[in-house]
């Protein structure tokens, strides 16, 4: 991308994409990532923008108002070979401090480093879609940017033993969460502010399924960062073509689905065919956290119907991550309308949330503003 | 378009502006709408799509198992002039039978109409933006496909008295919950099946800011049918090349939001600078049903806190129409996923639902079965 506006708002997934591509071209580029937040920021920690020598942008770290900011810092950072850390203080946002119109309003840290051999593990962890978290150093005892990763169970890199061992716990839980956050390492012989940093693959979404109403599943899912991977059981589809937008595209039968698919991740039925959803229902359930099947309620009573005649009576473990009808309730008949309401109700699967307005989850505006009040 | 494969994914909004597209230009085209559906079927009657007489189709109206059926009709009803109505029964699709891959499952009415000047008032009412009712004759004492409007309170057509008489309550209420349906109307003089089609302007939703958050907001709720109006503060930035998605443009300043933007519908307020936020805020609620606020729920109190320096006191009605934060909680902090979660609200809020899981609100799967066996 030579365009100087960049693509600002790639996803996260793209950007990963991006300093690979940066590295094997041999390019020159810097990495901004935020490593610290403090009050209301738009992006948190652990958002990432790629910048190449000349400023172009791809990917983006708040809402607008510090890319051009950080953009200009590329050539020095280049040019001294080294990381820089730079604070950003954006609380009074009362006027229109950057001249830009889009304001922030908080403490914003950013570390700035060269794409150099230090990315090298990430990049081949992203590239064998294996888990990894990058741990930085960004104050105390070592110099700032060292960089080591945690991957595998184990710390790599050329750190102090203190270092290695404070890290190893903290580096696996923030691993499992899939979380970006500054953790303190303190052993007898030094300490450290640490940023870890995991990258986890891209979590997969299964649309099996052919019709016209795929493509928006696929489209918003990719958008949403999802690996989507069209199955179709019909030879006569070109999928390639029909969903382009689709990470992988597998041509099989319904009983091979486990052959032919790797597990993990989640799933849409949707091929409007009784017998090939029963079939893939059948060989998917058990298997991933999440089975979405579309049609009303009475469909998937005739499918286990089915099941019993064959013997297999579903468990409670398997009724739970099956659901069906698929998507969140928001009224929506329209093909990304359904779109919109499966990707939904896969993300508040995946990020572990109930599916409810974020204004009411905090409680009701005015019983808030009565709580402050407690003397009156 | 002259495809042959078409663009069957098309929103209903654009297969109208389809039709008034053929209209002017006097080219030949047929529009097939689902008017009765038993069982389960994909769309619901006043699906839509417009087939070119070249076969080539736009719009869908079901998941792929008839569109080519139907659009082989096309050059017969243009011959004929009149329209025709067919049924599809598709009850039966253990088997593959319509060799497709994609069936359906139920019995699909499909009235067939040549685009001619029977369609004039309604690509009218389109065009001024108003709410229109299409009735056409299905079955019973007048022609089939004998069609009149509902407009602006008033029945419009060549029928007689006892139609517009009996249709003129049941217009209404379809006009008003914005549906689809088949009525019976019985004067003593006749009676009638007739189709009721509400037609009704996009809701619009105005997005109040110009940073890189509101590209996949505009193209999220665009892709939903909304008409989406991006209103920027800073003369700077270039909203129709920036966000060439968005229906509408305009830039204007806070206090005259109110002037420059026409009443009704949503308005998402994310310009990230709290003094534009706040001045919009405060033009914006009361006037519209829907206002969601970009932000923590402290930004919103800081808010209050001014206005009532100023001496407003917010109304119950206002607080109750504002959401903030704004969206649905998914967990996604991406600028797609901020915007998945941020539309999925308005659909949810514009339908009237509750935005559970689908899965939840038709009761737990194995609750269901034991209802079924009751003596066992």
């Amino acid at each position: 991308m030579t365009d100087r506006e960049g693509d600002w708002s790639a996803p996260s997934a793209d950007v990963l994409a991006r300093i690979r591509e940066v590295r094997r071209a041999g390019r020159e580029a810097v990495v901004a990532t935020v490593v610290a937040v403090e009050g209301s920021a738009y992006r948190r920690p652990g958002a990432k923008m790629v910048v190449d020598r000349e400023g172009g942008g791809f990917g983006h770290i708040t809402a607008g108002c510090l890319e051009s900011e950080v953009a200009g810092l590329a050539s020095d950072v280049l040019a001294a070979g080294e990381p820089r850390i730079e604070r950003y203080d954006l609380m009074d946002d009362e006027g229109d401090v950057w001249g830009l119109g889009v304001g922030c309003n908080g403490i914003i840290d950013v570390l700035v480093e060269p794409v150099d051999e230090r990315y090298d593990p990430l990049v081949s962890a992203v590239e064998a879609d294996e888990p990894i978290a990058s741990l930085t150093v960004l104050d105390g005892d070592l110099p700032l940017g060292t960089r080591a990763y945690y991957r595998d169970g184990e710390v790599e890199g050329s750190v102090p033993g203190w270092f290695a061992d404070g890290i190893e716990g903290l580096a696996a839980r923030v691993l499992e969460d899939g979380g970006s956050e500054s953790v303190e390492v303190a052993g007898e012989a030094g300490e450290a502010t640490v940023f870890v940093d995991a990258v986890r693959p891209d979590p997969r979404l299964l649309v099996v399924g052919s019709g016209h109403d795929v493509g928006p599943v696929v489209d918003l899912a990719e958008r949403n960062g999802f690996h989507t991977i069209v199955v179709g059981f019909r030879g006569g589809v070109d999928l390639e073509s029909r969903f382009p937008e689709a990470s992988e595209h597998v041509s099989t039968s319904p009983a091979r689905i486990g052959d032919d698919v790797a597990p993990g991740g989640y799933a849409v039925v949707m091929t409007h065919n009784f017998v090939d959803d029963r079939l893939a229902v059948g060989e998917l359930l058990g298997q991933l956290p999440y089975v979405g099947l579309m049609g009303p309620p009475e469909r998937f009573e005739e499918m286990r119907d089915a099941f019993e005649e064959e013997g297999r009576q579903l468990t409670e473990g398997e009724l739970e991550s099956l659901y069906t009808p698929v998507g969140l309730d928001l009224g929506a008949g329209s093909p990304y309308g359904i779109a919109t309401s499966i990707v939904s109700e896969i993300l508040a699967v995946h990020n572990g949330r109930e599916p409810a307005h974020l204004a009411e989850r905090e409680g009701p505006i005015h019983d808030r503003r009565e709580a402050e009040l407690p003397g009156e």
